[in-house]
């Protein structure tokens, strides 16, 4: 209630994707909703606790695939890039990608943001600050602005390619 | 040896990324080896694998990218995407995906296929067949030669937009 | 506040493992609190989850094993025994394990039970039905009251083995 | 062959569990073979190279759970204590656990050795050496003689006790 004149879309962090308590609250809201897939969620757990703010009411849905926990150490995250055409597939709702949190280093961020839009993501989300060293969060996983404005136009033309296919 | 008149390129396969004689012998070999990630192979095991072979004196190497083991079901494997920038910036040999593997399903292959060329990678693998149902093995993951054609061009392009940034 | 009069112990569950707010009201209980391992949890943030209730204020702790999510799907979890030994050594708080979840089915309660006690476990939690098939939830994991006997004489004993060692 | 006059069991090793070459040239001897489980390998393909071995005619055959690969990494690899009753049911095969590999910690051989004997295993092998610091190979894992001996009192203690069950 606190945040809901303050807020466009209510994202539904990884730690909160099988919260029901909170997902039923979202689902008598009218404002967008965004979930993140559990850390070491499944698609089908994802598509459930989609269809738990459904059902309560909200249509207004997106899912986001933000990489899972795998026994690969090299990067923070494993972005699972299969699940874009699967979720795509089993639901017609949108589907974002987070390259930030899904490989979790600054200059390997924009090779996965483009990644995700050839296999069929209808938006990422990525982490951006003036200075990144001096973020108080995630700077390592962060861009700044110059390095966001780059990946906008790379992003807009990988979308043009996408959709003349 | 009784394959060496009919091969250019020696694959060894996920089951034999650590078969360190195997790797010893192709070491010894003047003709180009391209080493698949192990099942759930680690980045780093997989640079060390590379590294044997090289030490044995063969230079002409690739590393694929295939899949890694995970506790995700709902496709063959979970294809690293995230691996792909990671193994580029470590060494200089070409990086292959194999989309085939990576996600097991036919009719996504191609968006994966896609992905992997914009996450980097210097090539892919895929398996195709006149009539991918009578396929021996593997059908399920294997493109027809319509799918195919399309496939190609649609990389071609792929590329020709990565290689413009 | 609502628990308050009626609870021994807070039992934060798997879901809840890093749920800061929580640990954080807990810190300030004068009851015993025993926090789960999350479903993908590393052992070092169940400790970290632990050092958070801690420094709150409450000290009486106890830290619960109960299966980690793998690739393997002919259990329910996997039960890591490894966990217990590691979680005895880098703390003094009692370890607790629970077979339950841990394997998820109900013929194995009783083996995996008498072996965390074995590697080193304080204590166990289990489930248990009069009529398990008829149990509101987690029915398959759940032993019938003639089990429980029969599993509480056999830990005495296997509990009394490893205290003469 | 060469082997052959100087081995009482052959051990197929992790990384030979889907050689099914090697199996099958097993399969022809007549001498005993325990085949240890995938690095990341599941019950199921265990007991399908198992079953390799058996149906070439060789049915002196034993199965050996040493840990698998998982995101945990406070230990080498996490031993799967599950698969020991899930294996005893489903084959009548004698079941091995391998504790050295399982947990790779050597002060905790010892707790996991006898977990898995009270979870249902029908032996364990484990690493011993005169100085195991000295040792070629894996001497973190590895007990002296006189842990050795330690061990062996109690794991006589512990399956006469199982016994009595």
């Amino acid at each position: 209630e606190a945040m809901y004149n303050y807020v466009d879309i209510f994202q539904v962090g990884a730690r909160n994707t099988q919260n029901f308590n909170l997902l039923d609250e979202l689902g008598r809201v009218d404002k967008a909703v965004m979930i993140k897939r559990g850390i070491s969620g499944t698609i089908e757990e994802l598509l459930y606790s989609a269809e738990y703010v459904f059902s309560a009411g909200n249509e207004k849905l997106m899912l986001c695939e933000r990489g899972i926990r795998t026994y690969e150490k090299a990067s923070r995250n494993t972005l699972d890039v299969n699940a874009i055409p699967i979720l795509k597939e089993k639901t017609h709702l949108p589907v974002i990608a987070d390259p930030s949190h899904g490989i979790g280093i600054r200059e390997f961020v924009e090779p996965i943001a483009l990644a995700v839009v050839m296999a069929g993501a209808d938006g990422i989300i990525y982490e951006t600050h003036q200075k990144p060293e001096e973020a108080a969060s995630d700077g390592q996983q962060t861009l700044n602005f110059e390095e966001s404005e780059n990946l906008i136009n790379k992003l807009r033309k990988t979308f043009e390619l996408r959709r003349s296919f």
